[in-house]
């Protein structure tokens, strides 16, 4: 059977050019770089070149803001949770938005529960767009902490980031984003953007799983989340993974090198993707802004039938789509992001995401355009609820 | 130039048969194993066979009792800092020893510093054994956690581990041992032992870096340390680290079928050494119990010398061996373990760790054999303390 993987940002494959670069660290170069002796030495330099391009990608000042990770999430945990505490003399309220990915909000959760942290939730418009002036009023002499997505990993919405973080600075407020569905699909720069930490993950830009990183800004303190061991000049204690960082360090050269080309054919595959649903599929609604957008993001709500349901039966055609997160699959709640866009939950109900990588093919959404029409169809005859309407 | 890896303790080359296990899932079996489609479907059923394999090597009572993490640390963490949170309406004190390794020292800090905890820190005995009996004497009505090694990651001592399991039990109070040494190198039985948690780490025995976990008994409640998606049930937040997982398991299930065959090769290798050592060097001193000891280690306190400057020297023989734990490497101070067991800064300075694994051979510890005492020999003239002190 024909297979079509659409849930890139949920996770893609990591690329045989990272694979060949990590291969030989497993066996070969597998000391521990913290060892003084050679079989350390030989990988520390391999840890190096993988800060340095992972530095370059996000046009950070130093390789050494740069601090390796086990993945997206514990990036956010240390950005939030270390500044929290780190400041906790200087203030207790954080800023973010109602449509942050579970690493964010959680986090967040956890503070308000056991550190007595003051969270505002910012709300955002019917495209899940934050209005920076929102973000500005939320400001008090609490805050120590403004943490919102680059682009929000459901629906794709790319946020004001630069205008963001010029308030944050004007005020002197550290500001956090997490790029982990932004990083190598869209250009990012930390100074230009006044960024001050920012989350990444290997994965989501076709390297290993496991692995990830945190940007911090050069004199920011931070409590670590992990403790331990003197690793990455005791900011994150736990061996390096080496063979992890240095399959991220490949991919995030890669992804530089490539990120025009990468985000061009995205783009076109995606507007030809959206063009052919709403062409084809009466009742459909675009979640997310239509410009504004990641450019491998397509999500769109189907009136009358429930997301659920779509997916199997596009699984059955071998094509793979999700209803939204994949950190929150098996939930029956619907999507807090749909909802803080205006969805009601019975809209919300009938969602589906589709994240396209860098090996799909125009064929694959020619196909995805062939079958999918045929399902929502199925699938509305079926609902009683299509029938009322429609009758 | 002849090469040989005797840092076994700082991290194990991941071996042939793990890496051919875990290929796969970087770009044929790549999915998100929380997705429902096929691509995530294929993914959980590795990930669930790598969970038995673990819960197999420790005698769990079932697979859901293994949690999946980023290594050694994070369990450490997660069941530290996860049960403190968890019992803080229960009591606030936690017993551990002084020769933890610094995942555990440093997090007892931790929550001593920000949630008000209190540690009790017990002694060890000449050979770097804790006395059950101090531990049964430290337990309070506020005691919720017991956090003791199974085996030192320095001096290799191995510790009465059901004993104190058995005092834990009695009491009521949980307890938690950092295994990470241990696993894969002694028999382990968690239900035999009456172990609540056990951290272990996959690079530890010739599984891969970054991938570990954390045995938790069914029915103990703990607040995650990584917050974020549904991952592990709930306990652990982020995108699982497939490739990570199933070369966890697989060296798990190696492990478990070669450990008889592995402990009596390195016993046997160990013993070489240190009687080798014994005979040819003077002035030396074992650290550790002679005889509850890791199979895997050897430490020395060669008097008059510093340990930096042997493993420079070594490191020019082409023998990889460390002056204590890795992850403090670079570190000027004298190693608490050492410290702890009684030695003097001048002699814990001049220690030396050497840490056996399943690729040593034989013709390697006779190279040792030949090259160490000619070193030792050489430092020592350098030294003015040895002239002093044998005039």
């Amino acid at each position: 059977m024909k297979r079509v993987y659409l849930d890139n940002s949920a996770t893609t494959p990591t690329r045989p050019e990272v694979i060949e670069a990590m291969l030989p660290y497993f066996n070969e170069y597998f000391g521990n770089p913290s060892s003084i002796h050679s079989f350390g030495r030989e990988v520390s330099k391999g840890v190096t070149e993988a800060r340095e391009n992972v530095a370059k990608l996000l046009g950070a000042e130093e390789p050494a803001e740069i601090i390796f990770t086990s993945g997206g999430t514990e990036s956010d945990n240390l950005a939030i949770i270390g500044t929290a505490l780190a400041k906790k003399d200087k203030g207790n309220h954080i800023i973010t938005t109602k449509i942050e990915h579970h690493a964010v909000l959680h986090t967040c959760e956890y503070l308000e529960k056991y550190f007595g942290c003051e969270v505002t939730y910012l709300p955002v418009d019917e495209y899940g767009m934050v209005d920076p002036k929102d973000v500005r009023k939320a400001i008090t002499d609490k805050t120590i902490l403004i943490t919102i997505m680059f682009a929000n990993n459901e629906i794709g919405t790319i946020q004001p980031v630069a205008e963001i973080g010029k308030i944050a600075k004007e005020h002197g407020v550290l500001f956090h984003t997490d790029a982990v569905q932004a990083v190598g699909s869209i250009p990012i720069n930390v100074q230009e953007m006044n960024i001050d930490m920012l989350s990444l993950s290997g994965h989501k830009f076709n390297g290993p799983k496991g692995v990830g990183a945190l940007y911090v800004r050069r004199g920011i303190k931070l409590v670590p989340h992990m403790h331990g061991g003197a690793q990455e000049r005791k900011r994150r204690a736990s061996t390096h993974n080496t063979p992890g960082i240095i399959g991220l360090g490949k991919a995030a050269e890669l992804a530089l090198k490539e990120l025009d080309e990468k985000r061009e054919k995205l783009t076109r595959l995606r507007d030809k993707l959206i063009t052919g649903i709403e062409e084809k599929i009466p009742e459909v609604i675009l979640n997310g802004h239509r410009t504004q957008r990641l450019p491998n993001n397509v999500n769109f709500s189907f009136k009358y039938i429930e997301g659920e349901s779509l997916l199997l039966n596009l699984d059955l055609k071998g094509i793979a789509a999700s209803s939204g997160s994949a950190c929150t699959s098996g939930s029956l709640d619907p999507s807090h992001v749909l909802l803080a866009i205006g969805r009601s939950h019975e809209v919300a109900h009938g969602s589906l995401r589709m994240t396209l990588g860098i090996y799909n093919t125009e064929e694959e959404i020619n196909y995805v355009l062939e079958v999918l029409p045929e399902i929502v169809e199925k699938l509305r005859q079926m609902s009683p609820l299509y029938k009322t309407t429609n009758v």
